[in-house]
């Protein structure tokens, strides 16, 4: 009897859906939409549908799934209760159970952030590690803390939240979660904005990145192109960039002690160059028992959640 | 038929010993010395014979023994292995087998200030939470991290440094590690000092900690007996000496999310006080889903140790 197992990864837009072998193959990947109206009341219904169907259509026995696993934006408990999803419309939930009791099949739900990291540790850039750390540098920092095997869900479900680690003290700006001088604001695509806006302003010198802010767009990613071709001014933000996130990472590894870190997320399309820069100012800041963590780069792209989603069950 | 377990605590000068139930009450707890002559080639040997000693002195069947826990002043790795117990003269030791084949038990080592965190956690100021942060604040930060209810070990056996979590910029003192501004600079005992001493230099005001100093009898505990009595220069360094304290932690608890923060170490004498100080700037810094964290004071002191080793064979 083949085994097999599900991935759901519940994004704003888009639920992803993965049918998993129990060795961390894909059998099959499709989306459907999230439909937020009535306070997201048909999510979950939609999601047991959707796997209910392929079930059928692929004619696998119900007692060869061995789970069904879910990453969800918002933070969940080890009890699958999820507090509070504002992007879905969601008060207080308890997905094991309730989409659980929808397909009668088991049912694991875990924040997104971690899910993904726990993909990553099984098929992506973290694989073959059991401590492991994934910063997923976006819009905002994510994170997910992988130890001994096993996501750090935490007491209330924000275990692994990077982003909003204090790093600068005195900084104007607010944070979206209402902080001042989290990590967020500094390693993040729009972090990286935010520094590269910063040196424009404080320097004359020459650089792709006025023309490229002028003709608004400045983004990580031109960033990282203008350091690659030399830019210097981009080089003087990619050393800062470098140095606040080495930073932080430093002291989560004074915590957690991983064997590898991960950097995944859109900034991370900048390649290897992005650990040489996190990985330099990293080993300056850390404890000397945790300088030889490796610095890898995520593989897995926008799948480290239905990844990370399937291997909850079958943990 | 009773279970028993036996919990060592190695330190560099005695070594304690407890013999417990499994309920966590400890039936006998005693002293040997730590003779660490010939690169500390006795302990061991010694440490089975006081344990054997006690099994035949007690009339113990050998079965009734699930297990011998051992705290080591080093970092040890998930499989029981030492790497560089200084203070004791050692190198590379395999705990868990050689101190297992002295005894015919099975024996399970760990880091000495890790299992402390777990001896709180099972019996003290930790009692009835899965997820805990211990902070031991006595000639250095000592620490240990409990996830869903086991130690943090981490890839090397540095899991729980964070001590030297790296919290000043610009920091002149070199700290024990090597580095510059870890937390330890400003949290242990000796930091305190530190911050005190500054505060001194810095300022005319009158205080009770001037003729402290110049009797050279300027501590933490003469600190925060002069926080008690409302000096207000003793109450600025306290102010400092949350500030630091309570930036580190909320750092850690977005890592971790834990449910309770436990102090312990020499410190943690001056009391409920210290919390106050500590959890107000916790507060300030921490992502807001972890700021429900409790603050408590560690209850087993100097015993953590043999409570932790003996609730290391149990889980």
């Amino acid at each position: 009897m083949s085994k097999y197992c599900f991935g759901v990864d519940l994004g704003g837009t888009t639920v992803k859906i993965g049918l998993f072998d129990t060795q961390g193959t894909v059998v099959e990947k499709w989306e459907i939409s999230t439909r937020k109206e009535n306070n997201g009341s048909h999510i979950l219904p939609d999601i047991a549908k959707a796997i209910l169907d392929k079930i059928a259509q692929k004619q696998i026995a119900r007692e060869e799934v061995i789970g069904v696993g879910i990453g969800v934006p918002g933070p969940v408990d080890e009890q699958g209760i999820v507090h509070m999803a504002v992007n879905l419309g969601w008060g207080v939930i308890n997905i094991n159970e309730v989409l659980g009791n929808l397909l009668q099949i088991p049912v694991k739900a875990g924040n997104d952030a971690n899910v993904a990291a726990l993909g990553e540790m099984w098929c992506g850039g973290g694989k073959g590690c059991s401590d492991m750390v994934l910063a997923t540098l976006g819009t905002g920092v994510g994170g997910g803390i992988i130890v001994n095997g096993k996501m750090v869900t935490g007491a209330t479900g924000s275990g692994g939240e990077i982003g909003h680690i204090h790093i600068v003290d005195g900084e104007p700006d607010v944070c979206g979660c209402g902080n001042h001088g989290c990590l967020e604001q500094y390693a993040s695509a729009t972090g990286v904005v935010r520094l590269a806006n910063r040196a424009l302003e404080n320097s004359e010198q020459e650089s792709v990145l006025r023309a490229a802010k002028a003709n608004g767009r400045l983004s990580a990613k031109t960033v990282f192109d203008a350091v690659k071709e030399g830019d210097s001014l981009a080089c003087e933000v990619a050393e800062q960039f470098g140095a606040y996130l080495g930073k932080g990472l430093a002291m989560i590894a004074c915590v957690v002690n991983p064997e590898a870190i991960v950097l995944g997320g859109g900034v991370s399309k900048a390649g290897e160059i992005l650990c040489q820069y996190v990985s330099k100012y990293y080993k300056t800041y850390v404890f000397h028992g945790c300088k030889e963590a490796q610095f890898r780069l995520a593989t897995l792209g926008n799948d480290a959640g239905i990844y990370g989603a399937a291997k909850l069950v079958l943990e």
